[in-house]
């Protein structure tokens, strides 16, 4: 059976490098993956090969990197595979987001032509491109003074990593280059536009990084005039091009790049999807009501609902924006994972990494297993998790981290297990939000490498929710995800599938692995989560406003 | 002239050792000091001889280790300084308090009985057991209902470290051993007390932890039935003796203890003195209105006054507390040294340790040096320095550290920063209390040795709190305070002094080293100071009663 299966390639676009990675369309076995490293990874010095200096939060990215790359892993899996190419049925594509860019018409991007080498903003902004907050700020102001209809769907405030901001700096800063540009598009449209040499675009970037919507398309000309004089026709001028859902198809390999990859021409691509969304599908889910947690760096909610809904601080709803068919919801934390790694390196002290070093056990893992052996409350601290800024429901990047409850007694291990605590506490206050918009979340699926290392992190998430909680066999559910698609855009007559729910049962495993609440636990977690959301929302909401003014002050 | 000068002999009882040290008395010459370890030290976990175990929080020492330790450090100083016994012409003691035992009318203690030895009510609690905490809320409660006149001058609340609820929990746990008992008695009384044969106590530690005043007395005898039914009389039957304030002799040196010092019998002692108040004249200090920090791992402040006013959370205001003529102020900061030797031990990361190694520092010095390159303010942090809850003004064991403003930037040298200006903050908040209740702080002296070792930190203090600050020379500030006692006690006429201004400015040095404030800096620091207090006047008064919740769910 699975030696005559077709196969899907799954193209994932990260921060640092792209996976390839191939999965049969019937069994969903893994035959190959491969990680390619990009050569100029994230540039935030200087532009490449010239000797501009960028200032600060400024991230940036070379096109190059992202064709080079997937070409080398491409082959390389197609190698470990042994698989003959014909046997591959379709690609999907999943990028970070909103990583964008300017281009000539016909996809050539201003950066790699001479006379724009050397302009910071004829470059790849990466998403964690952080120089364009005063552009957003410009545009929150006055679309909530102008009461713009589209801002409620992103919780009331939209990022400063998100397109329209992005696309203003490059107009505020170097009009040239701005009016040189005939469009604006994300890195994964980019990128889907070289594989198949026709210009489509993504309801998912759309809605969650462009301000769009299927039925109330884009933010007003008259409201982008406001912001500059010449914003007015942004739209209508550079953002041109067909919107297509996930997992539909969006053209064929083109014959030069089927050289360049090692696969016929004329496969079938998906129009791209955000990586954390792809995570959806990757972790086996494709029905709604079920939220599911890319557990990383940072933690992306994502929820499917048959309804559209108001719900405050989220990243976006967008119909069709995760599979067709449903409404997609994107809440989040910002720094999850970011905050135990920061714990490790900058506030475990030496004896921990000793007595770790004598278990032979990770510091991570050390400080789990002794924090495992404490009663919830047991630590006397409380935390509020916001050491990158709190994103669901604040959306307010001057947040910052607080502990309180540091006594003489306080050990590492106390300290590591109230940092757990608070990103559960932060994610049920997401599930509760979600609840009160008339959003139920039914169960709960993580995935992402720390929900699967950490037994002790997602038995807290369980006893702080109250909920189980599963998660994704996947190691790379957002590789999965997107060779999902791939076989959706394939369709079933090629050998990948006709229906979303379709392809998630053939190809996904569903998660076996279940954390159950310990009754007890959870009753001593919701007195503790009180208490986390008052202390959240009186710095959150500015009755003290010393977060803010620390921030300001540190700059 | 020194070679022809009078000596005085400081004792300065400390919680793990006493030191011996001779001051000529008109020079200030520091001839010998020697220290000498109590072989018992703190007994937490069993009786000494016994296999009786203690209950958590008890805190208990030996007397035979002060008579023992005293005589062998005393005869070392003596030894190492060649002087003549004879040269020697007075002695004074300073002890820890509330230190208590109980012993029999002869001054024998009554742990030293056999019947005794295995009850643990029987021993010496020392300052820093805490068992005695239910008599203390016991004790707060009722004097709060009926509304006890001594309350205030204690800042609205006494601790279960003082003198009448260690007491009354021997009452209460072995009626056998308080009925037995002739005498409770603070253990710098009982010294003197065995040092001269006769009974006599002091002002100092009657007024700070006895709730005694020289006109008001004791707690009433109706207050005191009603804590027990028996404490009725605890006053007249088991609080003899005539109070003396230090400095006035309280008898003279008796034939048997003259020999164990190796000193000639007849020698004047003074009336005895907490250690931390005697840090007042050995720092130099003998007038009012200068506020006298005696920094290590905790903070007293000592200010005399000709003025007797109500202080919020103050440790006690008593006439002739300090020094005669005066009346003496006590606040305090109940963790201070102990918050940065926690950071070291607790959060400092290893890499620090490592820096640190190869530049031949201490960690403290190298994250000072690192944190003495940050401005005020750029720390983007903000702590409330209550890692042992909070003395003034909150009088609160339940409230705890809070650390804001932490991000993923926050660096080590960042926190230990924040951690100095709280306690910077911490003192500020004492002198503007201070400064309300119409007791203007007109300088500020610190002494001890994180005050002598830390430039940065005492630089801070001077920053925060807009005021010159001087650091007192001695190296043992104590010590050297309960030497010059010893001087007014033997009187001029015996080579001593008669007042206690002319044996400050003959016996110690005026500071010499100063840190003046920095006008921009303490711009800054009145604004991150204005935050200090709102975040502690909204976890200290409960408006958000988290700490408190904390603690007793981490019980």
């Amino acid at each position: 059976m699975a030696g005559s299966e077709a196969y899907a390639l799954g193209l994932d676009f990260g921060t640092e490098s792209v996976r390839a990675l191939l999965a049969g369309t019937r069994t969903g076995r893994i035959a190959a993956e491969a990680v390619t490293a990009y050569p100029h990874g994230v540039i935030t010095e200087r532009l490449p090969g010239g000797k501009t200096v960028l200032p600060p939060d400024w991230a940036l990215q070379h096109p190059q990197d992202y064709l080079d790359c997937m070409a080398r892993a491409t082959k390389q899996a197609l190698r470990a595979s042994r698989l003959k190419p014909q046997r591959v049925c379709g690609i999907g594509v999943s990028f970070t987001a909103c990583t964008m860019l300017p281009t000539m018409a016909d996809g050539t991007p201003l950066c790699l032509m001479g006379q724009f080498a050397k302009r910071p903003n004829a470059w790849i902004k990466l998403w964690k491109h952080h120089a364009a907050q005063p552009q957003a700020d410009k545009m929150n102001d006055l679309a909530r003074k102008t009461r713009q209809p589209w801002l409620k769907r992103y919780g009331g405030i939209i990022s400063s990593e998100w397109f329209f901001p992005k696309a203003l700096q490059a107009l505020d800063e170097d009009p040239q280059v701005y009016h040189a540009a005939d469009v604006f598009i994300e890195a994964g449209e980019w990128l889907v536009w070289q594989l198949t040499g026709r210009l489509t675009r993504s309801t998912c970037h759309g809605g969650y990084k462009q301000c769009w919507h299927p039925r109330r398309g884009y933010p007003q000309p008259a409201f982008l005039h406001k912001l500059h004089r010449h914003f007015g026709n942004f739209v209508a001028d550079k953002l041109t091009g067909q919107r297509l859902a996930p997992g539909t198809c969006a053209g064929h390999l083109t014959p030069a790049m089927a050289g360049k990859l090692g696969l016929p021409a004329g496969l079938a691509v998906s129009a791209s999807i955000i990586d954390a969304h792809s995570g959806v599908p990757g972790a086996g889910v494709a029905l709604p009501d079920v939220m599911v947690m890319v557990m990383g760096t940072s933690t992306c909610h994502m929820l499917m609902s048959r309804s559209e809904k108001s719900v405050p601080g989220i990243s976006g709803v967008v119909p069709d924006g995760i599979l067709p068919g449903y409404f997609g919801y994107e809440a989040g934390q910002v720094a999850v994972g970011d905050i135990f790694a920061w714990y490790v390196d900058q506030a475990a002290p030496a004896y921990v990494g000793q007595e770790a070093r004598k278990r032979r056990q990770s510091v991570h893992d050390y400080l789990s297993s002794q924090a495992a052996a404490l009663e919830p409350g047991q630590t006397g601290l409380l935390a509020l998790d916001w050491w990158n800024g709190n994103r669901t429901p604040f959306v307010d990047a001057n947040l910052s981290g607080l502990i309180v409850g540091l006594t003489l007694a306080t050990r590492p291990h106390h300290i590591y297990r109230a940092l757990l605590e608070s990103t559960a506490f932060g994610t049920m206050w997401i599930i509760e939000l979600f609840d009160k918009a008339g959003l139920p979340t039914k169960s709960l699926v993580a995935c992402g490498g720390i929900a699967q290392k950490n037994p002790l992190l997602v038995q807290i998430y369980a006893d702080v929710t109250g909920r189980n909680i599963a998660v994704a066999q996947a190691a790379n559910a957002s590789s999965l995800g997107a060779a999902v698609l791939g076989a959706l855009a394939a369709g079933a007559k090629a050998g990948g599938h006709s229906s979303a729910p379709a392809a998630v049962r053939a190809m996904c495993q569903k998660p076996t692995q279940v954390y159950r609440p310990n009754k007890k636990h959870h009753a001593v977690y919701q007195g503790l989560y009180r208490n986390y959301k008052r202390l959240g929302n009186h710095f959150g909401r500015y009755a003290d406003p010393i977060m803010d003014q620390l921030r300001k002050l540190a700059r």
